[in-house]
């Protein structure tokens, strides 16, 4: 593996990563009504700096074999989704806009773990962890909009 | 080209266009103090709806060619600290903490002026006005952190 090419798709999942540290969850997150089975708060930052790192790892293995096109553009497509998602729920407290932002996601990191499959075994494996914990993030947004109704987005336009 | 490729590297640039519908501008743009040479308000949606166009044609151009994982590690960072910025600044309202996000883009907005070069000289020049763009983009943020150095950023997690 190219340890450049491995560095420069870490870079990019930094970019992605700098929104938890700017927009950190805070006594507004605590506030909301959670469904029971929601994650300790120690599990988000551990689980998205191993996928994160995972997903570097499986764009650098890839990148430079044949047919790896639609791989890359499913890539390039789930870090922006990613990059999105955090500041939209914890800055904006949308979390209802947030939804479509995770549904695009969630596309993008399907559309990477069956393309890094066709392409490389490690690397659709190294996609599987993401696609998991989408899923869940996923479910976690849906629930956390339902059971807080009344919960308004912030108009910072407005402040 | 192909159309499905391009799509796929347009929705992800509509990941990143969207921090610019769900941040707006507002007041508090218009209240801070900016350089004569400032672009009009008009300019900003234009030059980045050309930019997301032409980024995603170079992307879905180069993708298919053999020794384009470079191109593609560059495309991926330059999208995720792209989607990164505007919320930095417009959500956070964080002029010089957005600096290192711009110089990131920068960086790799650069990288990808090069390496598309080296595969296609039409994905190459759909870089260059992106490269420039974030010149202005970079020079305008250096400039607004420095007019206005008594403007604290919005602490939304106290909110």
């Amino acid at each position: 593996m190219d340890i450049i090419l491995f560095l420069i798709f870490f870079a990019a999942t930094c970019g992605a990563a700098a929104t938890g540290m700017l927009f950190p969850t805070g006594e507004w997150y605590k506030s909301l009504n959670k469904p029971d089975w929601v994650p300790p708060d120690w599990v988000f930052p551990v689980a998205w700096t191993s996928i994160y790192l995972l997903i570097s790892f499986a764009g650098a293995r890839v990148a430079g074999l044949e047919g790896s096109a639609y791989a890359m553009a499913f890539w390039g497509m789930q870090i922006a989704f990613n990059a999105l998602w955090t500041p939209v729920f914890f800055g904006l407290r949308a979390l209802r806009k947030s939804l479509p932002v995770m549904a695009c996601l969630w596309v993008a990191v399907l559309g990477c773990t069956i393309t890094h499959f066709q392409l490389d075994l490690w690397a659709g494996l190294a996609f599987v962890p993401y696609l998991i914990w989408v899923t869940v993030a996923a479910a976690l947004n849906l629930s956390v909009a339902r059971l807080n109704p009344d919960q308004e987005p912030l108009e910072i336009s407005s402040i």
